[in-house]
């Protein structure tokens, strides 16, 4: 069996909010604003032009953002109650307060967040699971 | 504590090739034809335009896809030799065979490829855990 290096080239985070409220992830000006603030807390530069599109009901929005840093994506799917995110970050960053964020944005009731070491083998995506509940149950 | 829904929204391939060669990375045009080789046997369909960027050396390039079936992003890094690629799809695609296609396009020695379904809660991330290898050593 091939023995996989230790080269780590960044982290993610790989973010599932579950049960928002349909309404704000419907609305382009709320899940830009959560991108944007996730931007701006993190210090993070956009290097081109931000990639949106707005998929017709019951569909949400999708933004894709190129950043010095690697790359921000985020989904949202209304009829689901649900938005994804995916933060790749080449340079250290702090972690951001996805769950109080998500909550307090998007109505978020539960929010899970697995960190993945990239380019260390897929297995430090496994070793590295952590999950966090935000909001308890209404 | 909070209990997580079920409701997944889709699946995501993560996926790091560690060991490849350096002046494949560099090298836009090839990073662009993996990309490109993805999406036609997967039938994604590319809505926006793609958006790609490279680094001064010994950087290497990105490119970010925004999708109907969500998005793609690719990251390459010559100087560890890695390439990365999150390749996220709402509607169920067949796998591809990142090991045998990334050894032989890009020369990587080790693939790595995680399957987390979004949506569904963190865990399934890592329960669904898988590990390929492709190349051996050389």
């Amino acid at each position: 069996m091939a023995i996989t290096s230790n080269t780590t080239v960044g982290a993610e985070w790989i973010v599932d909010a579950e049960g928002c409220q349909p309404d704000l992830l419907r609305d382009a000006r709320v899940v830009r604003g959560v991108c944007d603030k996730i931007i701006s807390d993190l210090s993070l530069q956009v290097l081109t032009p931000e990639l949106w599109h707005e998929f017709p009901p019951p569909g949400g929005v999708t933004g894709l953002f190129l950043l010095t840093e690697s790359h921000l994506a985020c989904h949202t799917y209304p009829e689901n109650g649900v938005a994804t995110f995916n933060l790749y970050c080449c340079r250290s960053r702090p972690e951001w307060n996805w769950a109080e964020q998500l909550t307090r944005t998007l109505g978020a009731r539960h929010v899970n967040v697995m960190r993945a070491e990239r380019g260390a083998g897929a297995s430090k995506a496994a070793d590295q699971f952590i999950r966090m509940h935000g909001g308890g149950d209404r």
